[in-house]
């Protein structure tokens, strides 16, 4: 198998890292930069130095673009222009709506899937490329209803052998969720830190230390400003709705702190403390892998669905494959997923969908 | 010498094992709960369980009251009543305001001395409790223009005995500054968790993995509920202004959020990440000890003035004396100071406030 890594930094660079240890392929390497390509190729992440984008993609069977998201959308499109028409095309951008609205159908988007890993990025470039970057990390991937299903198959395959979880998710979907639990933070911090230095400078106090509550709320203010303005820019709607929403709500709770009691305060206190518990343990599924059989139409848009709603729900998809392949009329999904009781909740979602579902014991 | 102890949880435990350590006193323990007084003891936090505040002020130098916030004006006012003339209260609340105006000279207030050392408290309780909690930890105290002189020396040379790093501050600001820099992060983790819950079930997404930005930001949470409901309701007026502020910055931000490019966006995200380097690094002055030596009437208040005038432009006094002592017209204070720009700056300051100022050279 040979994949192409399009920009070879931090991200980029760790999956050809992965790549090459995990998959055994081999990796064409492309960066606007030479002495990057080079350092890359220095410490064995890409096998191959290439001039272009369409020297790299050639041949590849998974193109995958790791460039600043203001660049993504023509890399993406260079990429499918220059693949072929059996290679899936995918990105590792923070923001995912308006790429993939931007890649239709006469550029190729059917064979271009949005990917967004949630992986470290304390470090920065090449030199901070590890091939175990993303052992055990969400990654996200947003199919669309044009999707061709066994490209997304063979992306998502791809991706759990790096080691990642693929999770399929809405692109809309993505971005709103994102701004909230990733982009917001950043704004908060920036916004605290901007108060914390006013407030200090307006009581002419110098205030030689700061609690450990400041510096773990404001730990991401101000990190790696290209990207992050890059990354807000992209998802400006939801991002702008998110601090609406939150301006509200700490609107609302001014109520509360204003007028309530130590206890009706300790109350809201627990209450959140509660929450953010179960958002953070939401993760821990495990058991035995588990089959299900279900029965498709070979129509476009069907392993997109099925994958969405499994995301939804929460289900993971473990494993996956697509039997007979692509040019039967009707045909079947193998899902697998971890745990008796998930795997219970995936058939059903599945089944609600429309989708005849069978539950094969054991391993499969 | 003798110290009181009133409250022996995880900071009054920790001020009994330290105080054991380093400043080789008698600790005389009192708690609510007799459980709690029996742990601390066995734990060797004290050694003598007393069955009332009387019994624990009874004979003490120094007695820390250590209860809630909610608790401690009661508490101060009984300590103040039990103990002698020369000794001197102090707390470890993380409010101060209320507190210090409450006891005035009739209540003995010129032997109350408000304190909040900035430790951390991940831990709770008394097995939580430990020697070294305070090393290198700031601690805030706020005297005021009444507070005995003698007193503040006393508790300030204790504190800086026990390992920690004593400043005066202002009561009135010290709650100002912490509504911004550690009540705020708060608040605003507590909101972020709830609007993040909001928006994952209404995009009916369960989202097994957040960024490890949302966990920063909201790690403090619903941390210690009871105690945060306390503080919170304490420094109602100053936390409603603080998040009336940082509503008012984020309305603000909405503008360069929806119309600023990305290059504008990542600017702003790289002024805060400066300035909150500048906020963290404002901690590290260090350098040989200078000797300065004050000219002073003894009158009440010089000391506090002197103290909070250093602790408002950020010069931290590593060590203090009083010469001769209390019953002469006048007299000198000793201060010593870490860094030869940053003693320069001292005398300055103490200059301005009307005394003679003599840089005595070396490290006195």
């Amino acid at each position: 198998m040979r994949v192409a890594v399009l920009g070879v930094g931090l991200i980029g660079g760790s999956i050809g890292l992965a790549v090459k240890r995990r998959l055994a392929a081999d990796v064409a390497g492309f960066d606007v930069s030479s002495s990057v390509l080079d350092r890359a190729a220095e410490l064995g992440a890409i096998d191959q130095k290439c001039d272009s984008v369409v020297e790299a993609a050639a041949g590849a069977e998974v193109v995958f673009c790791s460039a600043p998201v203001g660049e993504l959308p023509e890399l993406a499109r260079s990429a499918l222009g220059a693949s072929s028409e059996d290679a899936v095309v995918t990105d590792v951008g923070s923001t995912k709506r308006d790429l993939v609205a931007g890649l239709d159908a006469r550029t190729g988007g059917e064979r271009f899937i949005g990917g967004h890993p949630l992986a470290g990025t304390e470090a920065s470039g090449i030199d901070g490329a590890r091939a175990d970057l993303f052992e055990g990390a969400r990654w996200y991937l947003t199919p669309t209803e044009t999707t061709n299903g066994v490209l997304y198959d063979k992306l998502q395959r791809a991706i759990a052998d790096l080691g990642a979880r693929p999770q399929a998710i809405d692109a809309v979907t993505h971005d709103r969720v994102m701004a909230t639990v990733s982009h917001l933070p950043h704004v908060l911090a920036n916004a605290l830190v901007s108060q914390a230095a006013d407030t200090l400078s307006e009581e002419s106090e110098r205030l030689p230390t700061v609690g450990p509550s400041f510096r773990d709320v404001t730990r991401v203010a101000g990190s790696s400003p290209a990207i992050w303005g890059d990354i807000l820019a992209a998802n400006r709607e939801s991002v702008v709705s998110a601090v609406e929403r939150i301006v509200e709500r700490l609107t609302n709770s001014l109520e509360l702190l204003r007028e309530g009691s130590a206890d009706e305060i300790a109350a809201w206190h627990g209450w959140a403390g509660d929450a953010r518990r179960r958002l953070l343990e939401a993760d821990h599924v495990g058991g035995p892998l588990h089959h299900l059989q279900v029965s498709v139409e070979n129509r476009p848009g069907t392993v997109a669905e099925i994958a969405l709603a499994l995301g939804s729900a929460g289900v993971n998809i473990e494993d996956m494959t697509l039997s007979p392949a692509t040019d039967m009329r009707t045909g079947s999904i193998s899902l697998w997923i971890a745990g008796a009781e998930e795997s219970e909740r995936g058939a059903e979602v599945v089944r609600d969908l429309g989708y005849a579902v069978t539950l094969v014991d054991g391993s499969g």
